[in-house]
């Protein structure tokens, strides 16, 4: 359901006063003094960029800077008034207001950027965050979902992850309702990145079946970060809007709040967090821990899902597909067996005396919580060989990945490739052409799209040491 | 959302005892006797019908009979224990649980229909009723409505009935979402039919809206009879069902708890509806009595209500027009006009200290209470002169309104034409000339079918007197 | 805590117009209208006093007349208003108002005795209530506690009944405190006369219990009769008040909702109470029927429950004495017997699917259920040998003692002795003896009170068959 | 209601592990894990000593040690179990269970000790306070209270603070009792400093007064600080425990988060609070700010507030007695006069925008916020001359108090007067004597005692400057 139609005429604006809808905690003096700054100082841009995003919820666009540029008026601020704060919104998208009132939900979502944004910034000024060492990394995401009151100490296991491509064909949004659905019917919540596709289909899908059961309190929790959310605008089902500080605590806030994994056909980003998470899955010290992980779609799908199998059998050997496993065209299967593998994470936590809302017990390695540039240095470094642990041929899969389609896709990797010729990969010939054989049938499936369309070309040689 | 697919073979079916998700209410051993006959005696056959359509709700077809055939070995049994009942269905469509375990608005829905046909029928059974005259028979209405606690004290005026057709266009019923969504933003709950079509759309939409504003206890309000509900099974977002006694109660029922009402396009069906509303506001002890009532829908249906707008002039007069508004193409209108008319409807209990939940001050005469049966006999003694009040007029129009259609397309009516001619009407020609184009108009616009698909012949003649 | 004292003029009044403050239920036009009348007919006598004892909540008196005189001009008169009804109340005594507002309990209160007035009224009129037998009165007492709310599907069993003297001294009723706080402790809720003594102490005690374990929801259930409450006006910590229509039907609803029962030390009336709750338990087809009674007082106290010990010992034989238990002086004790006899009622309950709120399962005599009255031919058809089932002396030991108190203190009694000689009673005369030994230690107890302060006298002469 | 009498052997002891009924926040694995530590290092002592206070929560005693003494194998462990943290209690107190079960109350209150312990000592660690200047002691002082949750954002004012003695006469405490009534009648919260006397009459009688008002969620907030905690252990009407570092913070908790006070009779102690608060209220910057301050006793207790008064108005003038009011042997009248105050603090707090929930804009100098220890060079520098600013004298004549009764009953105070003499007092005569017949008469009213019973002796000398 859209908001718009005759309605509203485009980007119409509206400008408002609006208090928290839920309330805010109580504030200090000093707490709201520093609130107030940070609608002037350097966090205001980020406060206006992330609360337009909220604001035009729904409207689908890949071109963030279109958003902003639609809006240029736009201001947020925020005024201290009797006991708390309110947010001055002027020439605000007209699409979140009702004959003048603000949508509650937007309202909510709103002061859910707000708390985000000011809690970082003063944490990370305050030097409360270690973000040196690993679990320095792991104690700020925790503190940061804490803050935003997503751990939930009396609920049973029940929050299923679900990823995929955001811009995906009709059929698989489609499928993703019906999985969300039998997901819904079942007591299960969704969390995802939040924006729409695969992101939005199972939340809503999840909203049918959790009515059908009279299910209340249900959660529908987006994680995103602030380069994401404004080319992924939170839809309209989010519930719970989380804003991470960047793209690899979004990432571990996923595998450390989810109890299971989906992951929907998307295009190569999706290919990558597969590797990301088998990538944890498969370190030793995590062997014992249950986590179940579904890669599904429609029939249209196999081939999608068949591909990155035989890929992973490859390269990472059979023990790793046992990690995870493949519905095709069944949600109500799909559901089963993530309540099943849920069940078994529950009974862990139980025995392991370990909290039902925070997976501690996995460990992240180092290498998966910053983030991977991909110099022609960084990509010469990467060993791409079976003769090593499979979560590190995973890691550097991963890395592998990312800098090959930076390499052809990306403004970034294309100027390097430009100056310094092809990247070096020290790796067997025979994953590195499975790896090319996988990219080039996305390019076929229009998962990836090469600059002004050109053939697939690979961008990197291989090293045989 | 349908639960169907893959999932469910054709006509699966399981069976399972269950208990009431909600609680009954405290029962005495008397009254737990008197259930479990229920399901012996004359109740039974109602009781398995009713059931079956709640159990296979979202299934839509026009075909009642064709439900039950599908399900021949269907039973369900009401058993007595511990301290309640329990409902024991064998050979259930399948469709209707989750693993095994039965949806619980489905759950919910059964035990209202269990609810219902037992207090009636006791209530009919012990002369709590007096159904002879107007004023017993609207106490029934409330007594049924009391007990299936759907009248609730405490809350504003703010429910709002939509009627329609039930198997209209693809795009008319996207439009009634649209109405819904837009109802829903304003807080403002749902009353329908309960069957799909225009009495699921609006539900649909106002889920959305309501969800948008995170409001809770929202209400879905179905109200049926058991000679509909088969037909057009209750939709999955009802979340209160009704089952009145027969059409002219259910009727009643929409008009005493709505406090507006909107109608979108349907067929001939809709139109009586139309003159039955009309009817009753043009009586003169109504006159002051506010009752928003919009007649909407997309703009490829405008025709529709040009025409019976048209009619309605001639035949009532522009005083009776004064009584309704016409909104074409505009979801957000509609809604805004519905809440202006609601907040009149607000001062008027108000200053009449009149109960908000039930709308005790509109006459509703006697022959709007009772069938009307279109025999030769009945139809001469119409009246379709505008030498009477416009009310009067209204009623007898809605009769012959009625008659006709059953001449032209109800088994009954065809016999009765086949055996003594044509029905003979007393009335001004220029109205019937009227009544015959927009009958025709519904042929060409595929509302009404002809057996057959004959062309249209009237099935009377007027006698000029 | 008496909320009198300098604060309040003795006597002072106060008028005031008060709507329900938990909301009545949705009433018909029909049922306004009857309620209008109730103050209007023979109901209004009653209604006005009832409703002064609950207005004078806590003050203690025997004298149920002098209450009324005290406010001679109060009135009440029910109106009818927007969307239900007010109470308008001229003259009420002050101290049911805080600054000219009543305080909301009272308004609760006042609002159950209105309820129930009017609820049996209508019922009789409407011969809803099949009186004439044993079944008919005990579905009309169903009927009157379920139209109260007190019938509770869904609460495990936890309620104690607790009966005993409503003047009892200081001591005493301070060990009725002690009990009620550790039944409190454990989570029990209290059931009483309502009145001040035995049937207020249990329950201020519990609110203690319950608050220091922040317990919710608590029900402190006041069941009286309208002969009585006036002479024993509701104590402030009843926040459940019924009005049953007579003693009978209420000592039914004591037997029928209570769990089970502690007995206090009290005068004749609560002997009467043990021999009624005995000759039930000791019917055969109550034999398997677990039902904890406790007799308990203060050390000072336990000469009383020796003598009635002893008294059933030999009366009824030891089997009767197995259906009780004696704790003196320890209530913790106490609360701790009477958790494990609810333990048992529980599983028995669920073993014979019978309701948890209302015991179906005993069996309750008819002459238990209707009034006995003293007169020299009833009492002359007494049996008082132990040549027949204990329940069957039971019983008329009951009558019996009732008879020789009304001969001893009452003033129909003391007239038809003085008319028509001392009673005959066919009886043994080792029975007699302690029947007679009982009653003058209850004299010397100073917990009955001869007319005058005579010496006790027999009232009866025993006929040796 | 007290928990003893013959169902526990004096001293009996039970030992348990408990986990908090109440949840407490989500913990991270560092809080865990420092939480253990508490039980290790220096908060071991600390944390036991509170512990067992609430452990023998309703028994009195002046003497901390005694209480020690009498359990001295009791122990307390913090455990880390599943999803969060256990109590293990050794040999504790019995009373606070019944049959092995601690009392809910007594774990609510045990890990709020535990709590405000813990986050007081990690967050002085983490150098979170900065108690050097006045602004960050408030600013400690609303941290600790909005960790406790007792800072409630959507509440109206309504919080009175009831001061005055812990061990007053039998008549005093009733009418303590009557108080608290009619306060609570009235929908007003408590707030003492949790022990016997005048910090818990008032709570008990407000219990009576909302149950009657069928008020739910009320507060009983105790604030202590861990010297006075063993000898005044929490009343256990409390529902709110909060523990702060030490008596100024203690003290400002009381003035920031009350609406209003009530002082009722006590001894020295309570006649330092008086001038605590009118220091605070006499200084210029509050001078426009409301607060209800009320002195008020029972009949017999009329002469100590006569004679306070009186000092009062000789040292600071009859200005400074416009800042509270007397009433004698009046509850409802009490209670009247704290709502008009309270209501001008609500409308203060609008009109300046400032929150219900902590009085910011009160200044407390910060000679009040920090302890005055009674040297002979400190008492030696106090002016006690009416020649400066009322609020200058209130707060030496507060020290000079604070002095004198170390001087004459304090181990401290005794033993510097032994070693260095009479302390020397800078101060106007007329002052002084009026100091000397107010302490005089409060040994006269047994108010105060003197070692050894022996006679009122000054222990300073005026130096007339």
């Amino acid at each position: 359901m859209k908001s718009t139609g005759k309605d509203l005429p485009r980007h119409a604006t509206a400008s408002a006063r609006i208090s928290p809808a839920n309330g805010l905690d109580v504030l200090s003096r000093n707490e709201v003094t520093r609130l107030r700054d940070a609608s002037q100082r350097g966090l205001h841009a980020l406060l206006r960029r992330c609360a337009l995003a909220v604001l035009t919820q729904g409207v689908e666009t890949d071109d963030a800077r279109a958003l902003l540029d639609r809006y240029p008026d736009f201001d947020i601020q925020v005024l201290q008034q009797d006991r708390g704060i309110k947010l001055e919104l002027t020439h605000a998208p007209a699409q979140a207001f009702v004959d003048g009132r603000i949508i509650r939900g937007v309202n909510e979502l709103l002061f859910a950027v707000l708390r985000d944004i000011v809690y970082v910034a003063t944490q990370i000024e305050a030097g409360g965050f270690d973000l040196d060492d690993s679990s320095g990394i792991t104690h700020a995401v925790f503190e940061i979902l804490r803050n935003a009151r997503v751990l939930r100490p009396h609920l049973d296991p029940n929050l299923v992850v679900c990823w995929g491509g955001h811009s995906i064909a009709r059929h698989e949004y489609d499928y993703t309702k019906k999985v969300g659905y039998h997901l819904g019917l079942r007591g299960l919540d969704i969390c995802t990145g939040c924006g729409p596709g695969a992101m939005k289909g199972p939340m809503k899908g999840a909203i049918i079946g959790h009515t059908k059961q009279r299910r209340k309190s249900n959660r529908y929790i987006g994680i995103t970060e602030p380069g994401i959310i404004a080319a992924e605008s939170p839809n309209p089902a989010v519930n719970h809007l989380i804003i991470m500080p960047d793209i690899e605590k979004r990432l571990e806030a996923f595998v450390r709040v989810g109890h299971g994994i989906i992951v929907f056909p998307g295009g190569v980003g999706t290919a990558e967090e597969i590797l990301y998470m088998l990538g944890i899955l498969l370190h030793p010290d995590n062997a014992g821990i249950p986590f179940p992980l579904i890669f599904t779609g429609p029939s249209e799908s196999a081939a999608y899902f068949q591909q990155i199998d035989k890929f992973l059998r490859l390269a990472l050997g059979d023990e790793a597909a046992k990690r995870y496993s493949i519905v095709i065209d069944d949600p109500p299967e799909v559901a089963r067996q993530m309540l099943k593998g849920i069940d078994k994470v529950r009974e862990y936590r139980l025995d392991s005396k370990d909290a039902f809302f925070f997976n501690w017990a996995l460990k992240i390695q180092h290498e998966f919580q910053v983030p991977f540039r991909p110099t022609h240095e960084n990509m010469a470094s990467l060993n791409l060989h079976r003769n090593q642990p499979s979560h590190r041929l995973a890691a550097d899969l991963r890395r592998a990945f990312s800098g090959i389609v930076a390499g052809n896709v990306k403004e970034e990797g294309l100027r390097a490739i430009e100056q310094h010729g092809l990247f070096e990969i020290h790796g067997e010939p025979e994953i590195m052409r499975a790896l090319d054989a996988l990219l080039r049938s996305f390019v076929d499936q229009h998962r990836m799209k090469l600059p002004g369309g050109s053939a697939y070309k690979p961008c990197y040689r291989v090293v045989v040491d």
